[in-house]
């Protein structure tokens, strides 16, 4: 296997594209913008729905399905929603094929045009709170807690593997309240659970912070969004959660009979990650070599290649790895004993190394004859041989030591890349060599849209839990007065 | 809570769509024929995939996942996948909305239009094989065994809950073989995966048997099945798996390097179960008062409803029911404690009767003061008064008997309703009271098509399990010899 993985020095972007393709985790298929998720890939995304899960289901709610169409008059309803989310999407018209008259194969047939045309889901709120009112008629009824696993299709004109694509997979919560307070408090609840696992299970550092108004999703009057900076120094937008008050409530006419025995409209939150939580582990994490993996997420955790020359020492090796293989395995952790006859040694450890696997264990006739095996790991390609008996304790500490380690590097990284700018001349230069930079803002959305305009930054987000910075200022671009800095950076 | 479900005796099929509604499964939606599936029927779904997902990767299998929209020409490909599956389907035309320039409201922009047209997949062979024509080019890439879950649409014109929808969920599995051989096996080993599930885990038995050539799956050269006797003696396939030969294959350009060299069509075999299994688990074991569920499936398996007048009451008997959920809960078993104020115990009583939850544990001032606790079976609906520190034990015990009489209880119907049949006139009569028919068959189409002309009944499966029958005799209908009996039924 050649790996023919463009540097990150020469071509970041091709870099990113190559990996994507050469750890197999996605291709693109037939249908333009929209991916094949290759089963390695799916094997990632499905350790991340099964943490995020159980973390969601831990705080009381639960999962559901609405339906993938929505009439095209619900977008008119939430008048903010539709100029944000009606416009680059599929419209389904017609419900019927039939054989071309004129020859073979199929032609959609004219008569089957629907009455009204249906959308493909881009997001949910609508068709969810068209539901949510047959629900709610109390407050005994209250919170709604839903969430939905699913695909959604944004028409995309440029799209990247998992970081913009047209058809997509991801997670909606839509919960539904009696008090904005309550609401309020969900939607934060929610961003700290994404940024939880973002750090702990994706080793991914994260800004939690509120997106500004300009940034805000449509219809919302909060936007809560988790911030990860890109080895490039760009931010990716790795999640979000939205105060939605009582818009959909209004718009779908969501009512319930408070304690008081008034009518009150319900309040809402949303709050969602995607398959693009794919596009930032790969580029957070991983090298020229290919991906790392951080432990808590990599589908094969410890890869075994045997060195053999005969089919007896091959005998011996596997012997000895099935015996490890069983003591790791009941710790839970995941072990694949490569044993392809069909590939070398050498094949096989660029392979495992280009899929991220966190740790691989070689063992050839010499090993065997001197009890050691030889561990190494992928995150700092670093190799040691010990006494076979000790590789198993080695490893259990192993994995969780690389799980920091990633963290730490990207923490490092970040800390790095991270400075607070007061100069607009600083800002414009900075900006471009990938920084998150920490600015005044006067709090207008003309200054954002004019500092967009002249540099393609964006803020980010205004930090609630790490670089907060509540201080007087002036704005680095109008110089009027500020009374906190915010992120800005240069935005995936 | 007023139970108002109609009885079975009275009208069937609306017995069926108030359990759906109240038990909570299920709802129609604003979208013609697409249903909302509610927390607690997607709770049971997803312990039927969790399990069957289990089941899928002991035999090797991976998820993946594959694009939603399938472009309009890859129906034409395969000749007889496009007659049977290109035609009551979701189009899309068009990938924009804009602002209706004649007032409010969106409209469909006529610029943006699809140069080709997308299909919502109705099943994804076509969208697969031309992926698997990048993966599959020798022997050694062989086999290929994907499953995804995902959603589809048919377009049905008359649908009901589970049973017919226009978007459904599903797994599909499609696996690519270097031999004809080793598909069949495949999908052989998969059909027996959906009886085992189907049995062990739903208590539903099935008859395991080859399709007729008239009910085969668009473009099979083999479909198995497995078909299910609801209540009312109608059958339900649950679930299919089809040898495809080498047509998608070669439709694809799927072609791999053999062992000697030679270049060979890859074959294929694909293989789903849906959301109807929901339907038959419904259909299958309820009765009047409700939804009755194997305990496998259950996402409450024991619910504890308090009796009291005080809040001291309550507080002690919460106290001793906190104990034995915590007893329950490390043996695995998933408990509610039911301690809402809003609602009196008898309601409780009715509803998690209605939603099937196995057990019921009840408690109250009287008992408290005898050390006892009253356990009630929804399967048999008997109650008995046990002392508290035998409970937990019991309840061990209990959920494997419910889940094993449950079994039973449909065994006995369907042993009571099967029959063999060898006269015509007889025939025509006892179908029509939900009977399974063992009789001769001549093999040809065009019987089978005349005795459903006549009678509605078709050939559910030719048994390889169960009511295996081989022997000669003539045929039911066409007197002309046979060499198997066959099922016959009227089916959902």
């Amino acid at each position: 296997m050649a790996k023919e993985i463009t540097p990150r020095s020469e071509n970041y972007s091709q870099w990113y594209n190559d990996i994507v393709v050469k750890a197999d985790l996605a291709e693109q298929s037939a249908v333009r913008g929209c991916m094949v998720i290759k089963p390695y890939g799916y094997a990632i995304w499905e350790k991340m729905q099964h943490i995020l899960d159980g973390m969601f289901k831990e705080t009381g709610v639960q999962n559901a399905y609405f339906p993938l169409f929505i009439p095209k008059s619900f977008f008119s309803r939430e008048a903010e929603h539709v100029a944000g989310f009606a416009k680059e999407c599929a419209v389904v018209t017609h419900h019927r094929l039939m054989n071309d008259p004129d020859g073979k194969g199929v032609v959609v047939d004219p008569e089957a045009r629907l009455e009204e045309e249906l959308i493909v889901r881009p997001t949910s709120e609508t068709i969810i709170w068209s539901v949510y009112k047959n629900w709610v008629k109390s407050w005994r009824d209250l919170p709604v807690l839903c969430n939905q696993w699913c695909n959604v299709v944004r028409w995309e004109m440029r799209t990247r593997p998992f970081l913009r694509t047209s058809e997509f997979l991801w997670q909606e919560g839509h919960t539904a309240h009696a008090s904005a307070e309550e609401a309020q408090e969900r939607a934060e609840m929610m961003v700290h659970v994404y940024a939880k696992f973002a750090r702990e299970t994706m080793s991914l550092p994260v800004i939690v912070g509120h997106k500004s108004p300009n940034e805000r999703f449509a219809g919302a009057l909060d936007t809560l969004t988790i911030e990860a900076m890109m080895q490039d120094g760009k931010a990716l937008q790795a999640g979000t959660s939205h105060f939605l008050g009582q818009n959909f409530g209004k718009s779908f006419d969501v009512q319930f009979a408070d304690r008081d025995g008034s009518l009150q409209y319900a309040w809402a939150t949303s709050w969602g990650v995607s398959t693009r939580l794919m596009g930032a582990l790969i580029m957070a994490h991983s090298d020229d070599n290919g991906l790392i993996l951080p432990p808590a997420l990599a589908p094969i955790q410890v890869v075994m290649v045997p060195i053999y020359k005969t089919p007896e020492e091959l005998a011996a090796v596997l012997e000895k790895f099935e015996a490890v293989k069983k003591e790791l395995a009941a710790r839970g952790i995941s072990v694949r004993i490569d044993a392809r006859d069909t590939v070398r040694p050498g094949f096989k450890f660029a392979e495992w190394e280009v899929k991220g696997v966190p740790v691989r264990l070689a063992m050839g006739a010499r090993d065997l004859a001197a009890g050691s095996i030889e561990v190494s790991r992928r995150d700092t390609l670093e190799k040691a041989s010990m006494p076979i008996g000790d590789v198993v304790a080695h490893i259990v500490d192993l994995l969780p030591q690389i799980q920091q380690n990633i963290y730490k590097k990207a923490i490092d990284f970040r800390a790095a890349n991270v400075e607070k700018c007061d100069s607009w001349d600083e800002f414009k230069e900075k900006i471009q060599t990938g920084k998150f930079l920490l600015c005044h803002w006067d709090g207008t959305p003309e200054t954002e849209q004019a500092i967009k305009d002249a540099t393609k930054a964006t803020i980010r987000c205004i930090p609630v839990d790490s670089f907060v910075c509540e201080e007087e200022g002036r704005d680095i671009y109008s110089g009027k007065p500020s009374h906190r800095r915010v992120v800005f950076a240069i935005a995936y």
